[in-house]
C-alpha cells in the first residue's frame, strides 16, 4: 500500500509514537493535573514536556502559552472567535480551509466584517491586496501557511511584518506545514498559531494546539474544571488552564511529544529536504504525462508536498477510486473542504485528486504512483 | 499499586481497549470521512460502530444524534451554551461540577438567568425545590446523575418526568455513572446527555460525547471542515457533522467502542453489582474506624462508588500524599472542581480525600485501603 493522504493525517507514525501512547495508557493512564498521586503527576509532567518540545520547535518563549485542543479546527475556532469582537474587521484569503472560512463567515451575524482576498490561479496572494484591504477596524489577518489544495506556500514572514506595521494581530494556520517547514513565532511575528498534532507533527489524532501570544485577549470557548482555583465559580484567567477545561487527551498529547521529539532529532531541514526531493520527482514526472492537468505552483520551492491534479475529463473521485482499488494507492478526491480555493482554480464542479507526501514516503512510492497515473491517463484518452 | 481515582479517569482499561487503539493507529490510522480510500472508510466505519454501541447502551434511537467531543466538559459546554439563549432561565443544583456551574454562570453576562438549587448535607436534592424554581422562561434543567464528590445519586427519571410535565428540556451529566448505571434516554426523558469516554465507559482519554434529542435546536460551538457539503461556506445542518468539525480522535473513539462493547458483554447489572459490593465493603469498614468523617449518603443503594472522607483534623492533601507515598494507594484530595458541593458539605476550606472505585478493583484492594486508613487514623489521634 502506498499512502499519499498525509495532508489529511500522516500515516504511519514513527514507532516511538505508538510506543509512547501505549506506555502512557498502560503505565500511567491517570488524570493529569487533577490529583496529586504519582501517576497523575507523571501524566502532568508528560503533558508539560510536550508543551516544552513544541515551544522549542516554534520558538515560543513560554510553553504555557501553548493551548492543547482537539484538533487544528478547534484551535482556529478558539483563536478567531475568541479574539474578534463586534465591530471588528478581519482579512483572510480565498485559499483558506473551511476551518478558517466557516468561523469567519459565521461571525458576520455577530457584527464582525471580513474581506476575503482573491488569489491567482496558482493560489498565490498579493501582499498589496492584503495591505489595501486594511481598514481602520481591521484587528486580525488570518492566512494559511500552505494551501491544503495546491500546497502553495504563503510568505508568512512578510505578512507578519505587514500586520505588525499596521498594529494588526496575525494568525497562521499551519495545518500543512508544522513539522516540515521552519516556523518561528517571534521572527515571523505570529500572534496566534494553530496547528494539528496528527499531521506532520506525527502525533496521534485527537491532538492540536493554539499558541496565543502573551497578553492577547482571547475569550475561552469552554468553561469547566481546570484543576486550578477549584473554589472559584468563574473560569481562572491563567494560561493554559483558562482554555483547557476538562480531562485532556493525555496519551495523545504525550504521543505528540514523541512525534515532535522525533522531528527535533531528525531536524526540520532534513525533513524538508526529503519531502522536497520527492515532491520534485513527482512534479517532474507528472509534467511528462499527457492528459494530466496539474494545479498550483508546480515548483517544489513554492509549494508544500501537496499536489492536486485531474486526468482528462474524468471525475476526480473515480480516479481516486481506481488508484485505491487497482493500484493500492491512497489519495483524496473532491473539494478538500476548501471551496473558494477550488473556485480560484476553476475546479469547484469536479474537484481534484490530491496526492500528499509524508516523511515516510520513498522514491519508489512516487515512481510507482507516477506509473499508475500514466496507465490511468492512457486508459482515459 | 491500588488505584482508587476512577472518578477522575478509570485505570487500567480492558486489554481490548489498548489493543484496539494500537490496531487503529498502526493498521488504519487514516482520516475518517474525509477521503474515500480503504483505510479512511475503515476508520469511518469504526467510528460509526462506536456510535451504534453507545446508542445501544443508552437506548438512543438514531446513532447520528450522538456527537463525539473532546471530553464531557466539551459536551456540557456545547449543550448548555448551544441551547440557552438570552432571556432564558436554567435550573441546576449545588452539587454540580464546575463543568456545569462555570458555563451556566458564564452565561449570566449574556442574559441567561439561573437558579442553583441547594441540596441537603448528604447531597440530595428535593424535587419540590426544583419544581418551585420553575419560571415562565425556564427552558433547561441540568443535573448530574451522581455527585463526583459524595456519589449521591440523583433521581434522574423523576426529574426527567418533571421536566417533561413542564415542557422543559432536561440535560444529564453522566460523568460518574455512564457505564455503571442504567441510562435510558427515552424512558428517563433525557434530552441532552453528556458523558466522558474515559471514565466508566472504559475508553481512552480525549473522548466524550453529547446525545442531542432529535429536533433540538443546539448551536454548534465550532465550524470547519466536515467532509460533507464541502462546497458550502456555512456549517452543514446535518447531525453529527454540524458539531464535529475537523479530524476526530479516531483511535480514541474506536477504542471507546471497544470499552462500550466490553460493558455490553459484561452487562451493566453485573458491573453495578460488583461496584456496589466493593462500595458496601468500603463504607461498612470506614464506619468502624475512629476519627474518620464520611460524607454523603453512606448507602450503596443511594450513591455511586465515590466516597469522600476526612481524618481527624488532618489536611486532605496530606492524607492523600501519605496514602500514595507510604501505602501506594492513588486517591484524590482537595475540592474536586465542585466548590458549591463542598459548601453544602461544609468542607470548602479543607477539601476531602476521595476514593473512587472502578471495575477492576478487588475486595483485597478495599481491605488493604481500609487497613491503611486505620493506621493513618491511629497516627492522627
Amino acid at each position: 500500500m502506498i499512502y499519499l493522504d498525509n495532508a489529511a493525517t500522516t500515516f504511519p507514525k514513527p514507532d516511538i509514537v505508538y510506543d509512547t501512547v501505549m506506555n502512557v495508557m498502560k503505565d500511567f493512564g491517570a488524570n493529569p493535573g487533577r490529583s496529586g498521586h504519582k501517576l497523575a503527576l507523571k501524566a502532568g509532567r508528560g503533558i508539560y514536556d510536550t508543551r516544552e518540545k513544541l515551544a522549542s520547535l516554534f520558538n515560543i518563549k513560554n510553553p504555557m502559552n501553548i493551548i492543547f485542543t482537539y484538533n487544528a479546527t478547534d484551535a482556529l475556532n478558539l483563536g478567531i472567535k475568541g479574539f474578534l469582537k463586534k465591530g471588528d474587521h478581519v482579512i483572510t484569503t480565498a485559499m483558506e480551509h473551511n476551518s478558517v472560512l466557516r468561523p469567519i463567515l459565521g461571525l458576520e451575524q455577530k457584527g464582525v466584517k471580513n474581506t476575503i482576498i482573491k488569489c491567482d490561479q496558482k493560489g498565490f496572494v498579493d501582499l498589496d491586496d492584503i495591505e489595501n484591504a486594511i481598514e481602520a477596524n481591521t484587528r486580525l489577518i488570518v492566512t494559511t501557511h500552505a494551501s491544503n489544495l495546491t500546497g502553495t506556500i504563503y510568505p508568512i514572514e512578510k505578512i507578519g511584518a505587514l500586520a505588525k506595521k499596521h498594529n494588526i494581530i496575525y494568525m497562521v494556520d499551519a495545518a500543512q506545514t508544522a513539522g516540515i517547514y521552519h516556523i518561528d513565532v517571534e521572527r515571523m511575528n505570529i500572534d496566534l498559531l494553530a496547528f494539528p498534532g496528527h499531521k506532520s507533527l506525527l502525533g496521534p489524532q485527537g491532538t492540536g494546539g493554539l499558541y496565543i501570544k502573551e497578553g492577547l485577549d482571547v475569550i475561552q470557548m469552554k468553561e469547566g474544571g481546570t484543576g486550578s482555583k477549584s473554589h472559584e465559580l468563574i473560569q481562572p484567567d491563567i494560561l493554559p488552564d483558562k482554555y483547557e477545561s476538562g480531562t485532556p487527551n493525555t496519551p495523545g498529547i504525550i504521543g505528540l511529544g514523541a512525534g515532535v521529539q522525533y522531528i527535533l532529532d531528525k531536524g526540520i531541514d532534513n525533513i524538508m529536504k526529503h519531502e522536497k526531493e520527492l515532491l520534485k520527482l513527482f512534479l517532474d514526472g507528472l509534467k511528462l504525462i499527457d492528459g494530466v492537468k496539474i494545479y498550483g505552483p508546480l515548483d517544489p520551492e513554492k509549494q508544500a508536498p501537496v499536489v492536486s491534479i485531474n486526468i482528462g475529463d474524468e471525475d476526480s473521485s473515480e480516479i481516486s477510486y481506481i488508484l485505491d482499488n487497482v493500484f493500492d494507492i491512497s489519495t483524496r478526491s473532491g473539494l478538500h473542504c476548501a471551496p473558494l480555493a477550488h473556485k480560484t482554480l476553476g475546479t469547484l464542479e469536479r474537484g481534484t485528486i490530491r496526492f500528499s507526501i509524508g516523511l515516510f514516503n520513498t522514491k519508489k512510492d512516487i515512481l510507482s504512483t507516477l506509473d499508475a497515473i500514466k496507465k490511468i491517463a492512457i486508459e482515459a484518452m
